[in-house]
């Protein structure tokens, strides 16, 4: 075949990366089963109607059929292009067997349509934790899943280098009970036109919710700045009353997002803002609402985001409360990846480059290299008896660290620094930061 | 919605059967890793022209295209229906990125349209381990990948409970120099049909021959001679060499299939037969060819096969010759499961119920918890504060093993044995085998 050009959107890791993307993932899943949430996988494809229900998406699904059915047959599966409507079917499908709240973890890759740009991909992993209730769910549980995922980010932080993150929490109630003590009907209108605050600013929402929902100027105002409202404490409660407005769903919206804000400052003081511009478009969200970006590179936009539904799914005859954030991890990785800002300290998952004298004693390297894994050492032996010198180079050019010659009881040498010295494989052991390969940055 | 119905050949396991996937795919991941292998995840689509190159399988290919694509736009990509396609693919696009040999694992799902049936998916995970030279590919990579299979398989048997395997080895050149040491020349034409030898007999292979191919009795009589030879030591050679055949290739296929049989002969006696009816139909191998099966569940059929590939790929100059295997994860846990042979021990990764007094004292139920995560122990928070009885069948229904009740000096009760005694949350640890729920055994 001719050398294949990569699929725009795409993205595709070296081992060396992959390594990176295989270490967030571990750290992800250690996180979240230290909190007691459990792992799921949903298959890759939904039926269409499935997919359908949220309306406006349907455009970026992928459809999938068997090359060979017959020409008349209707599409009906979609690759999935999240892990909310997988997970909300799963759990109406699968509810008898499931213990409510249900509290998972999902780590998969998902498929969008949409045009590739920096950022934005076609089939890119995400990670994801929700907690879903039957019936009803405390609101303790919006608090609960931020602090997870911040404590995430910062472990990914502390033991791979990943940036720094800042979450951003407001609460839909807040902002429709202002906007209904107002007097606003058409709550979500203003939502749409106040969830482009970050792009256009404040004048120009104000301007859109006078010229298209023909709000009054002071209305507006009043509006945009509730928006403008923001606090890494529960001042912003003091900043809201301020604007005196008065109504009770906004009192419970105000009180939750305090909740949250106080409790993330127990833990981590600084990283979660209450943002009261933050809006999730067309999302079905009910309450807490997050975003979340990375210090440094607010320029990307949300790497991780989700909130509160207080219907994630229903059978007719039960309703199935949630709340959850998505980490977007091919979206948070890619950009560093492609940067080479953080990258496998080697190739291979090999500490040790076992040497082979010659053909005949291959099976000698291989007793070496079982002696070695046996006590937690990965290795592999060289593919062919060549000179030391280029069976050396092998390994260098890995990232191996050490190269063995001779049987178990042989000679180790560190190619880095050229020490050379006696060894037997059942003592021998290298510095622990040796044994597996580290994530370094650049 | 309406409760959905499952998606016949989608399978979906619930968490305490998705934990055990979870081990099978950490054992599968130490070992290949302690062997050097590198990890790399291929995207899900591919090009149907690359699809395409093997002719026969496109069949079952998925085709995927956008949803609101143009209607006279032909479906360019589907999914993988294998790991090895997306493989040759990667290696020719990135070559000048990788080390060869390059040695890779790669555990992904892929997707086939074939009508599902017992033990056979539309989606499916499969875990492949590959060596991939650059012009050339030493004979010995043969037999280690077939041994690092083998290794993971004892240790899935030794670590969580998986049936052991018998691997199957046989020898295309083996086959094909025997075949042409008689005179015959299309050599596939026979393959395919010994390849039907397990599932028609020996009379009725011969049958075929001397019918389909015109071959003599006497040599349509050697072929299923040959086909009828297996060993689990070198002891195969001299029944070949009694049937009196001489041809180049088939002495050089020889050699190959008792070395491979010698050396895991002396890391697992019994564990694999040198077996000359394995003809893997018609992929296009060139050398070793594996087939796996699970002792005491023969019926499934191959749980991990492969072989050898003089040219996986090409991209007109140089050719990657590869030898590798795949392992049906799915295939192999997918009955398992479904009968509940194995299951974990709990449904959450908690150890740990922190009981909660009253919705007042939440903040010191999640100081505990902190204070137990910290010292690694998975625990969760009860959701509410409900009547301590209630608590303890929640976390009885989870199959959590302790309750911890009071603050971070309380007491904690292990609700299988009634036992409760004071605690504090900062010394206080479970057995090892509590810490982490186990894969277990009906």
């Amino acid at each position: 075949m001719a050398r294949p050009k990569p699929l725009s959107g795409f993205p595709e890791f070296l081992p060396a990366q992959r390594l990176v993307e295989q270490r967030v993932i571990d750290v992800l899943r250690q996180t979240f089963e230290l909190h007691g949430f459990a792992n799921i996988e949903t298959r890759a494809v939904e039926t269409l109607e499935s997919l359908n229900r949220k309306g406006e998406i349907t455009k970026e699904v992928y459809t999938v059929r068997r090359l060979h059915a017959e020409g008349n047959q209707p599409d009906e599966l979609g690759l999935h292009f999240d892990l909310t409507v997988p997970l909300a079917r799963y759990v109406v499908e699968h509810a008898g067997h499931l213990q409510f709240p249900f509290r998972r973890y999902q780590i998969q890759k998902v498929w969008r349509g949409e045009r590739p740009q920096e950022g934005r991909y076609r089939e890119f992993r995400q990670a994801d934790i929700d907690i879903v209730g039957n019936g009803a769910l405390s609101a303790h549980h919006d608090v609960e899943a931020m602090l997870v995922m911040l404590e995430a980010f910062e472990a990914l932080h502390e033991k791979i280098g990943i940036p720094q993150v800042r979450i951003h929490v407001n609460n839909r109630k807040l902002s429709e009970g202002f906007y209904r003590g107002l007097g606003i009907e058409e709550t979500d209108q203003v939502l749409q036109r106040v969830d482009k605050y970050d792009k256009i600013g404040a004048d120009a929402v104000k301007e859109l919710l006078v010229d298209e929902l023909s709000l009054s100027e002071e209305v507006a105002q009043k509006c945009v700045e509730l928006a403008g409202i923001s606090s890494t404490d529960s001042s912003f409660v003091s900043h809201v009353r301020a604007l005196g407005v008065e109504n009770e769903m906004l009192d419970e919206g105000l009180k939750e997002l305090e909740d949250v804000v106080v409790a993330a400052n127990r833990i981590a003081a600084g990283r979660v803002v209450a943002d009261l511009k933050i809006a999730r478009g067309l999302d079905y969200y009910t309450g807490t609402v997050y975003e979340t970006e990375l210090v440094g590179h607010e320029k990307m936009g949300s790497v991780c985001s989700g909130g509160r539904y207080d219907a994630l799914a229903s059978d007719g005859k039960t309703t199935y409360p949630g709340v959850g954030i998505s980490m977007g991890v091919t979206r948070l990785l890619g950009p560093i990846l492609s940067r080479g800002e953080l990258i496998g300290s080697r190739s291979v998952p090999s500490a040790v480059l076992v040497a082979v004298t010659n053909e005949e004693e291959r099976a000698e390297a291989t007793d070496v290299a079982t002696a070695l894994r046996h006590r937690g050492i990965p290795c592999e032996v060289a593919p062919n008896a060549a000179k030391f010198g280029k069976q050396i180079r092998h390994a260098d050019r890995r990232g191996i660290p050490f190269v063995w010659f001779g049987g178990l009881n042989g000679e180790v040498k560190d190619i880095r620094s050229g020490d050379q010295h006696p060894a037997s494989a059942s003592e021998w052991m290298p510095e622990e930061s040796d044994i597996y390969p580290q994530v370094v940055s650049n």
